[in-house]
Protein backbone atom coordinates (compact mmCIF):
# COMPACT_ATOMS: atom_id res chain seq x y z
CA UNK A 1 0.00 0.00 0.00
CA UNK A 2 1.57 3.37 -1.12
CA UNK A 3 -1.00 5.46 0.23
CA UNK A 4 -3.14 5.94 3.40
CA UNK A 5 -6.86 5.21 2.40
CA UNK A 6 -7.84 8.58 2.10
CA UNK A 7 -5.48 9.40 -0.22
CA UNK A 8 -5.57 6.57 -2.29
CA UNK A 9 -9.05 7.23 -2.53
CA UNK A 10 -8.37 11.19 -3.66
CA UNK A 11 -6.26 9.72 -6.09
CA UNK A 12 -8.29 7.80 -7.82
CA UNK A 13 -11.47 10.16 -7.80
CA UNK A 14 -9.18 12.40 -9.51
CA UNK A 15 -7.87 10.56 -12.20
CA UNK A 16 -11.17 9.61 -12.78
CA UNK A 17 -11.24 12.93 -14.79
CA UNK A 18 -10.42 13.14 -18.19
CA UNK A 19 -7.11 13.51 -18.94
CA UNK A 20 -6.28 13.63 -15.68
CA UNK A 21 -3.89 10.04 -15.45
CA UNK A 22 -2.27 8.62 -12.30
CA UNK A 23 0.76 10.69 -12.39
CA UNK A 24 -1.80 14.18 -12.40
CA UNK A 25 -3.91 12.86 -9.86
CA UNK A 26 -0.80 12.25 -7.28
CA UNK A 27 -0.06 15.56 -7.90
CA UNK A 28 -3.19 17.31 -7.23
CA UNK A 29 -3.79 15.15 -4.70
CA UNK A 30 -0.75 16.42 -2.80
CA UNK A 31 -1.48 19.76 -3.61
CA UNK A 32 -4.98 19.47 -2.32
CA UNK A 33 -3.11 17.80 0.82
CA UNK A 34 -1.10 21.44 1.00
CA UNK A 35 -2.93 23.90 0.54
CA UNK A 36 -5.22 25.65 3.31
CA UNK A 37 -8.35 23.45 4.25
CA UNK A 38 -10.51 26.33 3.17
CA UNK A 39 -9.37 25.70 -0.24
CA UNK A 40 -9.47 22.49 -0.40
CA UNK A 41 -13.01 22.66 0.90
CA UNK A 42 -14.07 25.39 -1.61
CA UNK A 43 -13.64 23.11 -4.55
CA UNK A 44 -15.43 20.04 -3.23
CA UNK A 45 -18.45 22.74 -2.26
CA UNK A 46 -18.38 24.15 -5.85
CA UNK A 47 -18.55 20.56 -7.15
CA UNK A 48 -21.30 19.84 -5.09
CA UNK A 49 -23.11 23.54 -5.52
CA UNK A 50 -22.65 22.53 -9.13
CA UNK A 51 -24.27 19.68 -9.61
CA UNK A 52 -27.28 20.77 -6.90
CA UNK A 53 -28.13 23.70 -8.43
CA UNK A 54 -27.25 23.08 -11.69
CA UNK A 55 -30.25 21.32 -14.71
CA UNK A 56 -30.85 21.51 -18.13
CA UNK A 57 -33.14 24.45 -19.69
CA UNK A 58 -36.22 23.71 -20.57
CA UNK A 59 -36.01 25.40 -23.71
CA UNK A 60 -32.66 25.33 -25.50
CA UNK A 61 -30.99 22.17 -23.09
CA UNK A 62 -28.13 24.61 -21.92
CA UNK A 63 -27.29 24.46 -18.71
CA UNK A 64 -29.34 26.71 -16.35
CA UNK A 65 -29.55 27.70 -13.06
CA UNK A 66 -33.23 28.00 -13.27
CA UNK A 67 -35.66 26.51 -15.52
CA UNK A 68 -34.30 28.50 -18.59
CA UNK A 69 -30.81 29.71 -19.16
CA UNK A 70 -29.02 32.53 -18.89
CA UNK A 71 -29.89 33.13 -22.77
CA UNK A 72 -33.51 31.76 -22.89
CA UNK A 73 -34.32 33.85 -20.42
CA UNK A 74 -32.94 37.73 -21.48
CA UNK A 75 -35.34 39.44 -23.11
CA UNK A 76 -32.75 41.38 -25.09
CA UNK A 77 -31.85 37.90 -27.04
CA UNK A 78 -33.59 37.57 -30.89
CA UNK A 79 -35.36 34.69 -30.52
CA UNK A 80 -36.19 34.32 -34.08
CA UNK A 81 -32.35 33.54 -34.05
CA UNK A 82 -30.89 29.59 -32.98
CA UNK A 83 -27.66 28.32 -33.24
CA UNK A 84 -28.16 24.62 -33.01
CA UNK A 85 -24.60 23.23 -30.73
CA UNK A 86 -23.62 20.12 -30.23
CA UNK A 87 -22.64 20.27 -26.37
CA UNK A 88 -23.28 23.56 -23.87
CA UNK A 89 -19.45 24.17 -23.94
CA UNK A 90 -20.07 25.18 -27.67
CA UNK A 91 -22.39 28.26 -26.29
CA UNK A 92 -19.22 29.63 -24.34
CA UNK A 93 -17.26 29.97 -27.56
CA UNK A 94 -19.66 31.06 -29.80
CA UNK A 95 -20.46 33.88 -26.91
CA UNK A 96 -16.83 34.58 -26.86
CA UNK A 97 -17.19 35.99 -30.38
CA UNK A 98 -19.69 38.27 -29.35
CA UNK A 99 -20.99 37.97 -33.17
CA UNK A 100 -24.47 36.53 -32.22
CA UNK A 101 -27.30 37.75 -30.41
CA UNK A 102 -29.78 34.79 -30.63
CA UNK A 103 -30.85 32.05 -28.85
CA UNK A 104 -29.41 28.66 -28.77
CA UNK A 105 -30.13 25.24 -28.99
CA UNK A 106 -28.42 22.16 -27.77
CA UNK A 107 -28.51 18.71 -29.14
CA UNK A 108 -26.71 17.18 -26.48
CA UNK A 109 -24.27 15.45 -29.51
CA UNK A 110 -23.96 14.58 -33.27
CA UNK A 111 -25.53 11.65 -35.07
CA UNK A 112 -22.72 9.05 -35.19
CA UNK A 113 -24.28 5.70 -36.17
CA UNK A 114 -20.53 4.55 -35.33
CA UNK A 115 -21.45 5.37 -31.33
CA UNK A 116 -25.08 4.14 -31.55
CA UNK A 117 -26.30 7.54 -31.46
CA UNK A 118 -28.95 8.53 -33.92
CA UNK A 119 -31.47 11.51 -33.83
CA UNK A 120 -33.98 10.22 -31.58
CA UNK A 121 -31.05 10.15 -28.88
CA UNK A 122 -30.54 14.34 -29.57
CA UNK A 123 -33.41 17.59 -29.12
CA UNK A 124 -34.12 17.11 -32.48
CA UNK A 125 -37.96 16.98 -31.92
CA UNK A 126 -37.48 19.75 -29.24
CA UNK A 127 -35.83 21.96 -32.14
CA UNK A 128 -38.53 21.13 -34.73
CA UNK A 129 -40.82 21.99 -31.54
CA UNK A 130 -39.26 25.66 -31.47
CA UNK A 131 -39.25 26.25 -35.21
CA UNK A 132 -42.68 25.16 -35.06
CA UNK A 133 -43.83 27.60 -32.34
CA UNK A 134 -41.44 30.11 -31.66
CA UNK A 135 -41.53 32.10 -35.24
CA UNK A 136 -37.82 31.17 -35.94
CA UNK A 137 -36.53 32.47 -39.15
CA UNK A 138 -33.21 31.44 -39.30
CA UNK A 139 -31.42 28.46 -37.98
CA UNK A 140 -27.83 28.36 -37.95
CA UNK A 141 -25.91 24.90 -37.56
CA UNK A 142 -23.17 25.09 -35.44
CA UNK A 143 -22.43 21.83 -35.02
CA UNK A 144 -18.79 20.47 -35.25
CA UNK A 145 -17.25 20.90 -38.77
CA UNK A 146 -15.76 16.79 -38.96
CA UNK A 147 -18.19 14.01 -40.25
CA UNK A 148 -20.65 13.65 -37.31
CA UNK A 149 -21.49 17.15 -36.83
CA UNK A 150 -22.11 17.67 -41.16
CA UNK A 151 -23.95 14.71 -40.89
CA UNK A 152 -25.95 16.13 -38.39
CA UNK A 153 -26.29 19.46 -40.16
CA UNK A 154 -27.59 18.22 -42.86
CA UNK A 155 -30.48 15.52 -41.72
CA UNK A 156 -31.49 18.66 -39.72
CA UNK A 157 -31.65 21.09 -42.67
CA UNK A 158 -33.84 18.49 -44.67
CA UNK A 159 -36.59 18.36 -41.70
CA UNK A 160 -36.15 22.17 -41.48
CA UNK A 161 -36.40 23.79 -44.50
CA UNK A 162 -39.73 22.18 -45.33
CA UNK A 163 -41.07 23.93 -42.11
CA UNK A 164 -39.97 27.39 -44.30
CA UNK A 165 -37.61 28.80 -42.05
CA UNK A 166 -34.01 29.78 -43.16
CA UNK A 167 -31.37 27.19 -42.43
CA UNK A 168 -26.97 28.46 -42.29
CA UNK A 169 -24.20 26.59 -41.97
CA UNK A 170 -20.86 27.98 -40.19
CA UNK A 171 -18.23 28.38 -42.62
CA UNK A 172 -15.66 26.54 -42.53
CA UNK A 173 -12.14 27.63 -43.84
CA UNK A 174 -8.46 28.29 -43.22
CA UNK A 175 -8.13 29.77 -39.24
CA UNK A 176 -7.41 33.11 -38.69
CA UNK A 177 -3.88 33.86 -38.48
CA UNK A 178 -3.09 30.08 -40.68
CA UNK A 179 -0.75 29.26 -43.25
CA UNK A 180 -1.94 28.10 -46.33
CA UNK A 181 1.18 26.48 -46.57
CA UNK A 182 0.15 23.52 -43.83
CA UNK A 183 -3.23 23.70 -44.17
CA UNK A 184 -4.82 20.31 -45.22
CA UNK A 185 -6.67 19.99 -48.19
CA UNK A 186 -10.43 19.69 -46.89
CA UNK A 187 -9.99 22.52 -45.33
CA UNK A 188 -8.44 24.67 -48.23
CA UNK A 189 -10.53 23.46 -50.55
CA UNK A 190 -14.00 24.37 -48.22
CA UNK A 191 -11.97 27.73 -47.94
CA UNK A 192 -11.93 28.02 -51.77
CA UNK A 193 -15.64 26.98 -52.38
CA UNK A 194 -16.98 29.17 -49.74
CA UNK A 195 -14.86 32.02 -50.67
CA UNK A 196 -16.63 35.44 -50.91
CA UNK A 197 -16.38 38.61 -53.11
CA UNK A 198 -14.41 41.60 -52.26
CA UNK B 1 -21.20 36.49 -18.03
CA UNK B 2 -20.28 33.15 -19.82
CA UNK B 3 -21.47 30.54 -17.18
CA UNK B 4 -24.28 30.88 -14.41
CA UNK B 5 -22.57 31.61 -11.25
CA UNK B 6 -22.00 27.88 -10.03
CA UNK B 7 -20.89 26.74 -13.23
CA UNK B 8 -18.12 29.93 -12.94
CA UNK B 9 -17.60 29.03 -9.39
CA UNK B 10 -16.06 25.41 -10.18
CA UNK B 11 -14.18 26.51 -13.22
CA UNK B 12 -12.50 29.51 -11.05
CA UNK B 13 -11.67 26.51 -8.28
CA UNK B 14 -10.66 23.75 -10.83
CA UNK B 15 -8.09 26.20 -12.27
CA UNK B 16 -6.15 27.52 -9.38
CA UNK B 17 -5.12 23.76 -9.37
CA UNK B 18 -1.54 23.27 -10.49
CA UNK B 19 -0.93 22.43 -14.07
CA UNK B 20 -5.12 23.52 -14.65
CA UNK B 21 -5.47 26.47 -16.90
CA UNK B 22 -8.59 28.01 -17.55
CA UNK B 23 -9.28 25.57 -20.78
CA UNK B 24 -8.80 22.31 -18.82
CA UNK B 25 -11.08 23.38 -15.78
CA UNK B 26 -13.65 24.33 -18.58
CA UNK B 27 -13.30 21.13 -19.56
CA UNK B 28 -13.74 19.55 -16.37
CA UNK B 29 -16.67 21.11 -15.05
CA UNK B 30 -18.33 20.48 -18.36
CA UNK B 31 -16.95 16.81 -16.99
CA UNK B 32 -18.57 17.25 -13.80
CA UNK B 33 -21.94 18.65 -15.04
CA UNK B 34 -22.45 15.57 -17.12
CA UNK B 35 -21.38 12.54 -15.25
CA UNK B 36 -23.78 10.61 -12.75
CA UNK B 37 -24.30 12.82 -9.69
CA UNK B 38 -23.05 10.09 -7.06
CA UNK B 39 -19.65 10.47 -9.64
CA UNK B 40 -19.32 14.30 -8.78
CA UNK B 41 -20.19 14.07 -5.15
CA UNK B 42 -17.84 10.98 -4.58
CA UNK B 43 -14.60 13.49 -6.17
CA UNK B 44 -16.13 16.08 -3.53
CA UNK B 45 -16.53 13.57 -0.24
CA UNK B 46 -12.82 12.09 -1.29
CA UNK B 47 -11.34 15.77 -1.14
CA UNK B 48 -12.65 16.94 2.07
CA UNK B 49 -12.26 13.11 3.70
CA UNK B 50 -8.49 13.70 2.70
CA UNK B 51 -8.03 16.93 4.25
CA UNK B 52 -9.98 15.22 7.65
CA UNK B 53 -8.09 12.38 7.97
CA UNK B 54 -5.08 13.34 6.77
CA UNK B 55 -2.16 15.35 8.83
CA UNK B 56 1.25 14.95 9.22
CA UNK B 57 2.74 11.74 10.53
CA UNK B 58 4.26 12.64 14.39
CA UNK B 59 7.49 10.61 13.44
CA UNK B 60 8.95 11.57 10.19
CA UNK B 61 6.13 13.94 8.88
CA UNK B 62 5.07 11.78 5.72
CA UNK B 63 1.10 12.34 5.67
CA UNK B 64 -0.76 10.21 7.76
CA UNK B 65 -4.49 8.90 8.43
CA UNK B 66 -3.82 8.61 12.53
CA UNK B 67 -0.57 10.19 14.79
CA UNK B 68 1.91 7.63 12.79
CA UNK B 69 2.26 7.13 8.90
CA UNK B 70 1.72 3.41 7.81
CA UNK B 71 5.53 3.15 7.73
CA UNK B 72 6.10 4.62 11.23
CA UNK B 73 3.74 2.51 12.55
CA UNK B 74 4.89 -0.81 10.55
CA UNK B 75 6.83 -3.26 12.78
CA UNK B 76 8.70 -5.13 10.01
CA UNK B 77 10.01 -1.61 8.80
CA UNK B 78 14.39 -1.09 9.87
CA UNK B 79 14.24 1.49 12.49
CA UNK B 80 17.94 1.93 11.93
CA UNK B 81 17.98 3.13 8.26
CA UNK B 82 16.73 6.53 7.92
CA UNK B 83 15.87 7.92 3.96
CA UNK B 84 15.64 11.96 4.06
CA UNK B 85 13.25 12.78 1.24
CA UNK B 86 12.17 16.53 0.45
CA UNK B 87 8.46 15.70 0.59
CA UNK B 88 5.80 13.06 0.83
CA UNK B 89 5.75 11.98 -2.96
CA UNK B 90 9.17 11.24 -2.80
CA UNK B 91 8.69 8.42 -0.30
CA UNK B 92 5.72 7.11 -2.72
CA UNK B 93 8.96 7.01 -6.01
CA UNK B 94 10.96 5.12 -3.31
CA UNK B 95 8.90 2.70 -2.30
CA UNK B 96 8.36 1.76 -5.84
CA UNK B 97 11.67 0.78 -6.69
CA UNK B 98 11.16 -2.22 -3.44
CA UNK B 99 14.68 -1.91 -2.65
CA UNK B 100 14.21 0.24 1.21
CA UNK B 101 12.67 -1.56 4.26
CA UNK B 102 13.71 1.54 6.46
CA UNK B 103 11.65 4.55 7.57
CA UNK B 104 11.52 8.04 6.12
CA UNK B 105 12.09 11.34 7.07
CA UNK B 106 10.38 14.16 5.08
CA UNK B 107 12.31 17.34 5.41
CA UNK B 108 8.78 19.41 3.89
CA UNK B 109 11.59 21.09 1.29
CA UNK B 110 14.88 21.89 0.49
CA UNK B 111 17.41 24.40 1.52
CA UNK B 112 16.96 27.41 -0.93
CA UNK B 113 17.95 31.09 0.12
CA UNK B 114 16.33 32.21 -3.08
CA UNK B 115 13.15 31.09 -1.74
CA UNK B 116 14.13 32.50 1.63
CA UNK B 117 13.84 28.68 2.74
CA UNK B 118 16.33 28.13 5.46
CA UNK B 119 17.53 24.93 7.70
CA UNK B 120 14.74 26.12 10.51
CA UNK B 121 12.05 26.08 7.75
CA UNK B 122 12.54 22.13 7.45
CA UNK B 123 12.49 19.04 9.71
CA UNK B 124 16.09 19.01 10.31
CA UNK B 125 15.97 19.49 14.15
CA UNK B 126 13.35 16.91 14.20
CA UNK B 127 15.92 14.76 12.41
CA UNK B 128 19.10 15.31 14.54
CA UNK B 129 16.71 14.34 17.13
CA UNK B 130 15.65 11.29 15.84
CA UNK B 131 19.10 10.36 15.14
CA UNK B 132 20.23 10.73 18.69
CA UNK B 133 17.46 8.86 20.09
CA UNK B 134 16.38 5.89 17.64
CA UNK B 135 19.60 4.35 17.45
CA UNK B 136 19.60 5.36 13.24
CA UNK B 137 22.95 3.40 11.86
CA UNK B 138 22.36 4.92 8.49
CA UNK B 139 20.93 8.47 7.40
CA UNK B 140 20.46 7.93 3.14
CA UNK B 141 20.07 11.31 1.85
CA UNK B 142 17.60 10.90 -0.94
CA UNK B 143 17.09 14.82 -1.75
CA UNK B 144 16.46 15.92 -5.22
CA UNK B 145 19.55 15.67 -7.41
CA UNK B 146 19.34 19.31 -7.47
CA UNK B 147 21.27 22.41 -6.44
CA UNK B 148 19.49 22.87 -3.52
CA UNK B 149 18.64 18.70 -3.05
CA UNK B 150 22.33 18.52 -3.03
CA UNK B 151 23.06 21.67 -0.61
CA UNK B 152 20.23 20.40 1.58
CA UNK B 153 22.31 16.64 1.68
CA UNK B 154 25.74 18.22 2.13
CA UNK B 155 24.33 20.48 4.97
CA UNK B 156 22.50 18.01 6.61
CA UNK B 157 25.50 15.17 6.37
CA UNK B 158 27.96 17.57 8.35
CA UNK B 159 25.08 17.99 11.25
CA UNK B 160 24.89 13.87 11.31
CA UNK B 161 28.34 12.80 11.29
CA UNK B 162 29.25 13.96 14.64
CA UNK B 163 26.60 12.10 16.54
CA UNK B 164 28.44 8.81 14.71
CA UNK B 165 26.04 7.58 11.89
CA UNK B 166 27.04 6.68 8.40
CA UNK B 167 25.49 9.59 5.78
CA UNK B 168 25.30 8.21 2.36
CA UNK B 169 23.58 9.84 -1.22
CA UNK B 170 21.31 8.28 -3.57
CA UNK B 171 23.50 8.02 -6.73
CA UNK B 172 23.48 10.35 -9.58
CA UNK B 173 24.01 8.77 -13.13
CA UNK B 174 22.36 7.80 -16.71
CA UNK B 175 19.12 7.25 -16.14
CA UNK B 176 18.46 3.07 -16.99
CA UNK B 177 17.62 2.93 -20.45
CA UNK B 178 19.24 6.28 -21.27
CA UNK B 179 21.65 7.31 -24.24
CA UNK B 180 25.41 8.46 -23.36
CA UNK B 181 24.60 10.13 -26.39
CA UNK B 182 22.11 12.57 -25.14
CA UNK B 183 23.20 12.80 -21.74
CA UNK B 184 24.26 16.17 -19.95
CA UNK B 185 27.61 16.61 -19.38
CA UNK B 186 27.00 17.08 -15.32
CA UNK B 187 24.83 14.16 -15.14
CA UNK B 188 27.65 12.02 -17.42
CA UNK B 189 30.48 13.63 -15.36
CA UNK B 190 28.36 12.32 -11.95
CA UNK B 191 28.14 8.90 -13.66
CA UNK B 192 32.03 8.45 -14.59
CA UNK B 193 32.63 9.83 -10.92
CA UNK B 194 30.87 7.29 -9.24
CA UNK B 195 32.16 4.31 -11.39
CA UNK B 196 31.53 0.84 -10.11
CA UNK B 197 33.70 -2.16 -9.72
CA UNK B 198 32.52 -5.16 -11.92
Amino acid sequence: MLYAPPIARLVEELSKLPGIGQKTAQRLTFHLLKVPPEEARALAEAIVEAREKVAFCARCFNFAQGELCEYCSNPRRDPSLVCVVERPQDIVAVERTGEFRGLYHVLGGAISPIDGIGPEDLKVRELLERVRKEGVSEVIMATNPRVEGEATAAYLANLLKPLGVKVTRIASGLPVGGDLEYADEVTLGRALKGRLEL
